[in-house]
């Protein structure tokens, strides 16, 4: 391999330490690693390079967003023209009503749309809807589920207070039976069931949901009058083009939706369902820039240029053949390789050696070319390519090489 | 004067209210008025134009965002610029710390800054640092005070709990004896005083500091370990250009920025003192598009486009023109005009007629040209012109004409 070099990289995050607490923040500076990349200079398509110069195929996508490849012609062209108009004015875009018509056009079970920047703007809307819709105050989520940084989801996190986590209770994933005994517990105080259409946790396999277990989940909220929000931020437009929770034949309340909805330009939504629609209406939801046209615009393209082709298709048939390359050739060097979640979004384990381990191959991957995080799920695009596929199965091989043989950790292969 | 034509507005929000609950909602849904313009088509400098072609003066900059004007070519360059290489990549851009830098520069209180999309994920944050760092969980604010749509902010909402509001206490604005009193009735329980740096509520007078206000308040900050939060929101760079608290002469631990730091393009900044920084690492604190690239090149472009110039002279200089023309013109016409906060960002409020005239006249300006509010502060640029003063003179004289003699309030004489 061609000499890695990260002096770039190094440097300025030194100078990033100066002036920013922690040097890189949130979960970009959790991902950081000591000898990995820290700062990007170009994206394009399924790549990116740093600024040492070094290219990567990124299996990141931007933790998501980046859907269709970066800079995508379609999707720039929208942002560059209508920042030409204004992005924050003094009255709403028209570009506003043409997005709410698509997604409630696109989405099945959306009758309306509100819209804001981030993932965790969705959730929380959602969850105050959910309140003033019931009048009750008790949130259901999964053990393990992320829903953003609000400081009701911040459990054990330093700047909450056990006063932010008492309205919030946890059943395990794909357990209805303890949604049905909490229901029972608190009965009349559940306002709604918040969840990713399936278990996608950092540091830990992904499950798809059981057979059975989205419609009893859906019978038991709508039998007890609780609100069924599907946090699909994540995993949205990679599973089903209308919506995730239609891949599992059930239809929730609310939906929230962020990340590869706008290709990388900053937006979030939340749709639901007319029954909620005075709900959504009360509850005062707002933000200097919810109202950027820019981004919006941006939405309205990335879910044109998504409709226009079988992307879930593409990226499926991607995501299954970049795990089952690497699965084989995992095994061909020893390496128990486990691929979990949706062929889309591959969480990928290592799973007859120590974590440690499993972190060495990833760095070794990296300062190859491919880039990829050793405790979270991974993102295809409708830009990776066969070729990419090829690269990053030689590369995936050379690391494991660079690894040596596997010292097998019992421990660890229980997993 | 000319036909007023609102239709296209019109007819866009109804299909607007098909799709989106309220039509349009947050903020810009509250401030729309029947008769009003409800989508813009084109901003340029200090003016927009709504969808029917009527040419608007903007006194209420997007809320706060347009500092410099919109579409400022050198803000709209360092955007488009940053967008080549990418706006949400896997990796942070080196942008992100040059920017920090510059805010550590630029701002008298800031030894770091951490970055969001909207002043609500700045306030938020800051509430968490002052929690992590004092053990403590109550909030107290400025009764009226405003600080974004999170759940701890929402007294009275559809989609709040009790439980939210529990840990928040209030005083009333420029009352540092009630506050002397909670530090009193909860020693040890108070994490932190959030405030902006003058009173601006919505529906009232906007109030400045009485003399000693801030010294004290800082003095018992200081003498009880309780983080005090300035939220300059809106006023950041307005008043000051090192942060609103050194036009007071005093030191805030934490400062929350957002709006005019971007010129239009979405960011938040939250800064803070070193004692605080280690506290600032550990509040896990992030969202998918805070680390987009272009709005952070947008921030340094506008931060070194106001260091070029006194920008907060020269505006502070047409809002005290502006205001007193106003005036004026007003008691010529019989109106008693009141103009209060700080000139940059003037609130008027017609004082010896009903509310429901004084709103009739802002309807009477606005179909003239002049777009202003009836219940919340306007905003001046650097972008506004004498020529656009001597116009808006013009407007509000003839809109004052409209309404005829003033069928006089004494209640609302009283104010």
């Amino acid at each position: 391999m061609q000499t890695y070099d990260i002096s770039r990289s190094q440097a300025l995050y030194a100078r990033a330490q100066e002036v920013i607490p922690g040097g890189i923040f949130g979960h970009y500076g959790y991902s950081v690693r000591e000898d990995g990349p820290k700062f990007f200079s170009r994206a394009e398509g399924a790549h990116f390079w740093d600024v040492d110069g070094n290219d990567y195929i990124d299996y990141m996508c931007a933790y998501g967003p980046m859907i269709l490849g970066y800079r995508h012609p379609a999707i720039e062209a929208a942002v560059e023209a209508e920042q030409r108009h204004g992005n924050t004015v003094s009255l709403a875009a028209p570009i506003m009503v043409e997005l709410a018509e698509t997604l409630v056009e696109t989405v099945a079970a959306a009758d309306w749309a509100l819209f804001g920047k981030n993932g965790g703007d969705a959730t929380g809307l959602a969850v105050m809807v959910a309140r003033a819709a019931t009048g009750r105050a008790k949130i259901v989520k999964v053990d393990g589920g992320y829903h953003g940084v609000a400081p009701w989801m911040r459990e054990g996190f330093p700047g909450a207070i056990p006063a932010d986590l008492e309205q919030v209770l946890k059943v395990p994933w794909n357990d209805a039976d303890a949604f049905e005994q909490l229901i029972s517990d608190h009965a009349g105080e559940i306002a709604c069931f918040i969840s990713s259409p399936y278990h996608h946790p950092v540091f830990a396999d992904n499950e798809l949901p059981a057979p059975g277990y989205w419609a009893r989940m859906e019978a038991l909220c709508r039998a007890n009058g609780i609100v069924l929000i599907v946090d699909d931020v994540r995993s949205g437009f990679r599973l089903h083009p209308a919506g995730s929770n239609v891949a599992y034949g059930f239809t929730p309340d609310l939906i929230c939706f962020g990340k590869a909805i706008g290709n990388g330009h900053p937006l979030a939504a939340l749709v639901g369902t007319d029954a909620l629609k005075d709900a959504a209406k009360d509850v005062y939801f707002t933000g200097t820039q919810f109202f950027n046209a820019a981004p919006m615009a941006a939405a309205k393209a990335t879910l044109d240029e998504l409709g226009k082709m079988d992307a879930v298709g593409r990226m499926t048939d991607l995501g299954t053949k970049l795990s089952d390359g690497l699965v084989k050739l995992a095994g061909q060097r020893g390496y128990e390789l486990i691929a979990s979640g949706i062929p889309a979004m591959p969480y990928y384990r290592l799973a007859n050696v120590s974590q440690r381990t499993h972190f060495a191959w990833i760095d070794e991957c990296v300062k190859r070319g491919v880039y990829m995080l050793g405790y979270h799920n991974h993102f295809l695009s409708t830009a990776h390519t066969e070729a990419d596929l090829q690269r990053t199965w030689e590369v995936a091989d050379a690391a494991f090489e660079a690894l040596g043989e596997p010292e097998l950790a019992p421990a660890a292969a229980a997993g």
